[in-house]
């Protein structure tokens, strides 16, 4: 991290030197004369792009749940988790995570902007580990978070200064729509209750706090897939995914099938 | 855009000169000398954060969609529509659409690395928004952006050189598996042949060309919504949304209900 930042450093410092020369009345800023012709110099970008991903830097996990707890009621979801790890790296790095414009993430709320789409928890981590890992690696990590929020009871982190307490559901799902209905029968308390405001708080620093993990086991060699596909997934995809006789189904493995797919009654061939 | 870019130059190069000038060994650059104490330069930051969101200039939609076709081979449907959008503003504008680091939108790609979820071109679409404009406008025009998904024929957009020819179909949905899979049922092509991915290119195309015609609206003061709730939505959300008796469904608007809940013979109440 220290070499590349360095370098960033000279790079941003030589380029933005080369643009101030060739702007006219700035250079009494720095008091001294430009050398080059500014000519040449106006070819110079004043704002370099850092190279890709971006260096990530290990966190602690419960500073990265409280942040994202903190910026829930700030930005939301997507906000929240985003915000926790890129937001918390600007705070410990610098640049280049500090020039993130982080509140374009304020769109992944309630499943882009109450949709009910993708949880904006998730939409916010997959996000922010796709910034700082290459492509494969992103698809490793992001398979695994998304597989534990299907499948563990959450939210199963507690912030220090909770409003409520909440309880605990499990998803089988990465949709909010599904997530907080399910969440809502569970426990009682409706869809637009501040306890569901609260749980969802609660669950974008479970899922920031998941990610610093996935994370920091990546950065240490240690990243292991644990949570498996769901068993009618695989049943499913045998005849519907790639290489199947169907092939229909563009998804190599998600949540469970018939949480949507409840009457098969229809199905042409039985199902077990 | 002018004043904004102009004022943000001068940002850049105000900071970065100070941070040139604390540096050690790095003041022969630039040939002259340091004249504030290094100890308050070190305060000034390197890279200061450009003013959000970032400022908008109409973009050419044809221009935007051949970019997102041509993106979509590069890093898939997220990164497609985002780039489209963003990549053609960093080619037009410059800084600060040229900092964005644009590979870390790959993983949207078939609903998140292929799980089905949201449509990489809608949430690229959503993310472009949510950078240009904001939060109370990239909420209405991402509304509108996802009901047109939802019930238009697509892909509408054919690019200038096609692989193949594609046929249209309804997604009714914004979700990647629902609308792969309403498309290979109606093109009888299968989810992982080439011209599914053909489609998705073109739906990436679509999907950006329509973005930049929204945005382009809301610059010129034009926008306003056109394609409404599903009426199924609705009904159900008498009873399921917001102040309603049951109020367990955290969705505002979206795709058909009645899509995924086929089986309504245990609902407590006749269903219409």
């Amino acid at each position: 991290m220290e070499i590349t930042t360095r370098r960033e450093f000279l790079k941003n410092a030589g380029a933005v030197a080369l643009g101030m020369a060739a702007g006219a009345g700035v250079t009494s800023l720095i008091g001294c004369a430009p050398s080059p012709t500014p000519t040449a110099l106006a070819l110079a970008s004043p704002t370099p792009v850092p190279q890709f991903p971006w260096t990530y830097a290990k966190l602690d996990p419960v500073t990265v749940a409280e942040k994202a707890y903190a910026d829930y009621a700030k930005g939301a979801c997507m906000y929240g988790t985003f915000s926790a790890i890129i937001g918390t790296l600007a705070q410990q790095v610098g640049a280049p995570f500090s020039t993130f414009p982080l509140d374009m993430m304020k769109y992944g709320k309630g499943g882009v902007y109450e949709l009910g789409t993708l949880c904006g928890a998730l939409n916010g981590a997959a996000a922010a580990i796709s910034l700082v890992v290459d492509t494969k690696v992103a698809e490793q990590l992001i398979d695994e978070l998304f597989a534990w929020y299907n499948t563990e009871a959450l939210p199963n982190y507690k912030p220090k200064t909770p409003k409520y307490d909440i309880v605990a559901s499990v998803s089988n799902s990465p949709l909010c729509h599904v997530s907080v209905t399910e969440w809502s029968n569970k426990s009682g308390f409706n869809a637009y209750s501040p306890q569901r405001a609260e749980r969802c708080g609660w669950l974008a620093a479970s899922v920031a706090k998941q990610t610093a993990e996935l994370l920091n086991s990546q950065a240490n060699g240690t990243f292991k897939r644990v949570h498996a596909t769901p068993a009618d997934v695989t049943t499913c995809l045998a005849c519907h995914g790639q290489n199947s006789a169907v092939q229909n189904v563009h998804v190599t493995e998600a949540s469970s099938c018939t949480l949507c797919h409840t009457d098969l009654s229809k199905h042409p061939v039985p199902i077990k």
